[in-house]
């Protein structure tokens, strides 16, 4: 393909990239690039604002080039020495061989396991020395490291920063040594880090690596980052019709970007489904199911996409209760408070969730908005309802 | 002995001691104490500047304690991989061992060999792995790395500090852990880094070392601090008659430090000579003396100490001429320039110092000062003189 058409669309959507001459100059070899990206080994449960840079992968996959599916289970099975985050115990090689699973079971729905290597920073690093270290870390001074974004705000607000931290940016440059790479993705948060591979190689006498940011992925509500712990999030797990719904609440003009980040439509397609909505030709909520089952095809195949879609629309068709609710019983008293019923039913993961979501106004009871979540309903027969798509049928004995 | 007698001795010049209530409790157990000092593995070259704490380790010899006589060899044999310090060069494995018997042959002029373990930090540091010293280095934090002063100065001033000099302090305190130290010695400037050992120890749960800090005795001008680079210096090797004379160069009030510092007097012979010099009974250069045959004596045997007294007095008694001077010859010209055979001659080190003494005014012929390094003597027979104790029959043919 002709080197200007592959950079616009290893250039779609992406936030920086640098950058341009130096990736021309590489894909005008013609050999297929080194494309390297890191995972932290601790949280395989993706969902869409992982994907972005993993649809990013995939295209350059359909160009011919290779993923390096890196997983930085070195650190990770090193943990958080300091103790001070109990969320970073360390892994065992278990732990990471089952986690690593895990991914590829989830990424290999968007990449090509043919052209991706997956690989372990373990490797090479498990060689490693502490002389080895020792010159590494003599590869870059404090002061440029206390001016990545984090660190500085910590050091200025007197927030600790362990020394060891200063070294885990360094080996993820030097991971690039070890893999050769000829280009290296992540998040915009990723900067820094993706910059010290390019020095360290240039140190190693290596062409430097090429290095591009994608941007963060905003969530349902369309303004916080899609994140597990704002609840604003899609899934790759997700079923399909929980899929299939959750976008179908997103706004219009999310829509689009996410067309652009995460759906596997080429640019040429999003341009005329996006002109095909601007003529009135196309109602956006039609836009909206194509983006919805292109979406849920992806993770769980084009069939169950169209079927997301009849069942999404039949929910609709009835005033939004679907067929298949379940019922769930309790006894009046403790029990039958909001709070305790929702998470007892797994509707909601705690009474925490539960609580939060029913002061947002996310709960109803016989279609009428509910905001106490403490005081008990009397007994009876109920539908209930949390968010946009929960639904349950309460037996209150 | 009874302890407040024993701290009385262990604190005999120090410049700072923490704490001696932790000090205390130890001596009070009746163990030998474990006394570290680390030792540069490059440079074993030493001066009475090194010896100040030499002398303290004996004092604790001589009080039953075990010394730890620690070469850092583990980071000699990295060098400064940043590559900035020409004068660091990585030594091998075998400079190491030859630069320890050099060691060993100056130091136990002063210590007791039985009483003196010689280690080598490469023992456990070689053993540590790239897991290891992440581990290590998230013991301590950036911000209080960059209390150092040197580290606050040159980050201050924006002179770079790499990463790696970081983990140096780590290491060293990283080697009280390993020999499981009681307390440890180093000059004023070593402070930061023996307060790391007391930390890590306590991390570890190991009893934290107490630390001890010598103060960096002056050179013979009495100003400077004692340097090779400044040419201020009684070397352990220099000759007996060379040591003698310098130590009668210098002052009255440095005698009573050296003697303090470097000698192997005791409080109470030294309060003894004070006396004698205050009241008038003994003369300052009678005290001198003293002092110049206990310091040739400690290096070369008693018996030198009482020869280069001699010596010395009958150089002085003649004028300053001494009655064994060499004799050198050269050919009038380029050759019979000052500059020229004090060097060739072996006066002194290079021509540059014989130009830069000469021009301090140390340089004389036949009695006369000259002052003109370059210009060359005629044909004839000379009595050279540098400095003070420096002489040469000269012959110009």
């Amino acid at each position: 393909m002709d080197i200007d058409k592959q950079l616009e669309i290893i250039q779609r959507g992406c936030a920086e990239l640098i950058n341009v001459e130096e990736l021309r100059k590489k894909l005008q070899r013609g050999k297929p690039l080194r494309v390297k990206m890191g995972f932290d080994p601790t949280a395989p449960d993706l969902h869409l604002g992982h994907c972005v840079a993993i649809h990013k992968l995939r295209h350059f996959q359909e160009l011919g080039h290779t993923v390096i599916f890196l997983i930085g289970d070195f650190t990770g099975m090193i943990g958080d020495p300091s103790g001070r985050s109990e969320t970073r115990p360390p892994l065992t090689r278990e732990d990471v061989l089952r986690n690593a699973e895990t991914y590829k079971e989830q990424v290999f729905k968007i990449l090509d396991p043919e052209k991706t290597e997956v690989r372990f920073n373990s490797e090479w690093m498990d060689k490693f020395d502490a002389a080895d270290f020792i010159r590494l870390a003599s590869r870059y001074t404090v002061a440029r490291m206390l001016e990545r974004d984090d660190f500085e705000k910590r050091y200025k607000s007197n927030t600790p920063i362990s020394v060891h931290e200063f070294l885990y940016p360094l080996i993820q440059g030097y991971d690039s040594v070890a893999l050769k790479a000829d280009i290296e993705l992540g998040g915009t948060d990723q900067k820094f880090n993706l910059l010290m591979g390019r020095h360290l190689q240039s140190q190693e006498g290596q062409e430097s690596q090429c290095i591009m940011t994608m941007p963060i992925l905003e969530g349902l509500d369309g303004v916080k980052k899609m994140s597990k712990s704002y609840g604003n999030y899609i899934g790759v797990n997700d079923e399909p019709a929980d899929m299939f719904g959750k976008v179908m609440s997103i706004s219009d003009e999310l829509m689009w970007r996410y067309y652009e980040l995460v759906s596997r439509k080429s640019l040429e397609e999003i341009a005329e489904l996006k002109k095909g909505v601007e003529s009135g030709a196309l109602h956006p909520k039609a836009a909206k199911e194509e983006l919805a089952m292109d979406i849920v095809g992806q993770y769980h195949g084009d069939d169950k996409g169209e079927e997301a879609r009849q069942g999404f629309n039949a929910v609709f068709a009835k005033g939004g209760i679907p067929d298949d609710i379940e019922t769930f019983s309790c006894e009046q008293g403790e029990a039958s408070a909001p709070a305790a019923f929702l998470a007892d039913a797994g509707l909601s993961k705690s009474r925490g969730e539960a609580r939060r979501l029913i002061k947002q106004g996310a709960f109803s009871v016989d279609g009428e908005k509910n905001e106490d979540a403490e005081a008990p309903l009397a007994k009876g027969e109920y539908i209930i309802k949390l968010g946009k798509k929960r639904f349950l049928k309460l037996l209150v004995q």
